[in-house]
């Protein structure tokens, strides 16, 4: 059944919306608790992947679940989704992650010396969690999101066992940040890096850029990888 | 196949008893064992998840798994639900929860020199484990809850993967831990809040106020946007 | 298709032997590595889960992945097992546990100045890793069963969800750790409390009689409870 | 339907990539990142389980999701797979694992002062994260690759439950992990020690024999167990 894009548009909102908060909320909140409760990069890993899990098995019939304009891009690259439609998705899924980055900082600063810290926002450099320099985030970003679109693209083909999809892919996305933390953040999401960046420190704007160009530039490069060895007109 | 009131009613008793015994229940004996060996904030927002995996299998074919009374008023605001059954399975679930509360505090207790601490309550201010205000705790639990019922409602709808919807719920409720433990001690249950403030520290009962009203707001706000947004007639 | 009594009985050894292997073995080896890389609490309980889960997938279709007597009485108690494989069932499982203790002490005193500690075996008042005594343990051990118990009997009801009952009973028991390994270091399984028991300190042996009364007495509690409220001669 | 031997050596090719980029890419980036927010033993556990499961739900359609030698070696022996494809298969792995390797010395020595430590390689005696010896090591090694293969037949015989082989054969080398970490950092895949052996420390290389010799030996072992007390000629 093919959903109005209003409702389309509506999901790719509210999931990517899920995704910041969700995943970016457990990092600002909850991941450096003091007194060894905190949950760490392991708990924001975690927390990032079943977002999309939720997201997925809750709203994918809708939109097909992509709450990422790398995604977008790159399923489109693949076949798989409509040029035409990129550009209300990407819209909505940077508005909703915006709209997350909004909510978070309403919370996290709803305490005496509220602190939001670097506001989970991506950087190199001096502004990766481990000091990675920008030749190392961009591969990556290139990479980690280049597989993403492998296993996203083989988990969704005819051939795959269905209904495993959204949670194949969802813990993609916990395996990617438990790799990629330290290096960059952990974007493969341009619409995620955006939202935060917003709110956080001033550096994180000016460095936005890799976090467009690297996932989509990836994301391409997962497509194209799949298209020329592991699929063909039917998958 | 329609179930008996009685079993329905047992049924949301044993989840909701589960769910405040196996959540709170991590969080007071487990969490913050010394030597590194505790289970963290991370290892409470499994527990808790895990309470509605294991109740979602077992018992949701019967009474379709709430274990919360915001989800079933939730539920029940966006036509899933029968308004006349609220009353019964709020008050089996408030028992159920009170019940899980008196055997963790008979467990907890059962030890030289026991200290129950906050015994898993929710507070806010003072009593926030990150010391966050009235205002954000509101925030926090509205959205929390909002989003719950959204992917709930998404997970069960007809157009949605079968079977999965236990995983992805419970799973959810475990994401929804990872953000807001501190904050609130994440409730989005009023039953699972009910329960451990009769056994609890004195300010946990004058604070239980806001764990009613916001979640069963929240989820209300959930059911509407995803009428509004999301749903259709079918689903 | 009824399997061979030779094939079951070998399905429940070498699951059983898995479960006190990939549990027990956690527990002694990886728990508490220094430099805080140990996986605690938390990774024991997940390891103890998922030798279930791999066990059901793997070994389930043959023997129906019991792989502890508790569970095996309990399900006869339900009227879902055959009293008359019950000896058989049991001997297997013991058996299979003891060989696995036997090969995690060989590896575990593999290494120069090893020391194995409490060897992962079950215990209550000083023995218990927070020190909780007799009856904390009595009450946390036939609880902890009798709700296992629910979980099997509903999640391989026949009107459950079908596939999902190894995640759901798996992750129960990964649940059930989060909670109780503070107070008795949880067994809820005679099989796994005995293997250990013969290779660890000489208390372990003195305070058996615990870890087969309680899990036990537990799962034929949560068998009548499931057939009284839950139940009907279909499922 | 049968793929192209090229598509089903790039599956293995790029699942074999993946496995130990995101196995051996989380240890060396994330595990012990300070200030309590590294992943731990626990976390890479998960990471190295969570590439067998996106790998398998994507790639496994294709080529069977091997990523293994010595698994591929157990499936031959079983009769599950034909020996004529082994050497494609294991060149395929062995090469996807180097390559995995490259990319992550890229990415760990991309930064100010790097130090890729013992770089995820396999080691005993001294070189053993627990100072295991070379007895403890084999014995491991082999009992863990005999599951492993226990489990990957039995999960996906014809009569186990569809569609749940990949979480539940990923789950089992996250449950691996847990045990076996501290032995010998965890091999039961020849590639996977392979590709670290040649860009990490010099001793790496000369113990790389132990993780061809006892994984492969333990994949047969498990073979002929399953075959002689748990399979039979339809499964």
């Amino acid at each position: 059944m093919e959903h109005s894009t209003y409702k389309k548009l509506s999901a790719e909102f509210i999931g990517t919306f899920w995704l910041t908060l969700g995943g970016c909320g457990s990092a600002v909140l909850a991941a450096a608790f003091p007194n060894n409760l905190g949950i760490g990069f392991l708990g924001v890993s975690l927390a990032f992947g079943l977002t999309v899990v939720t997201g997925a098995y809750a709203l994918g019939p809708i939109s097909g679940g992509h709450f990422n304009p790398a995604v977008s891009i790159g399923l489109a690259a693949a076949g798989r989704f409509k040029a035409s439609q990129l550009a209300g998705y990407i819209v909505s899924q940077v508005l909703g992650a915006i709209a997350a980055a909004g909510v978070l900082y309403l919370i996290a600063t709803g305490k005496p010396g509220a602190d939001i810290g670097g506001f989970a926002t991506n950087g190199f450099g001096e502004h990766s969690p481990g000091k990675y320099g920008m030749t190392a985030a961009l591969v990556c970003e290139v990479v980690m999101t280049a597989v993403f679109l492998i296993v996203i693209l083989g988990a969704t083909a005819k051939r795959a066992a269905g209904g495993f999809a959204g949670l194949a892919i969802g813990l993609c996305l916990t395996l990617i940040h438990l790799i990629s933390i330290p290096v960059t953040n952990t974007s493969v999401n341009p619409a995620r890096s955006t939202g935060p960046a917003l709110f956080g420190p001033s550096y994180a704007v000016s460095e936005l850029w890799l976090f467009w160009v690297a996932p989509i530039v990836g994301a391409i490069i997962g497509a194209l990888i799949y298209r020329a060895l592991l699929g063909n007109n039917d998958d």
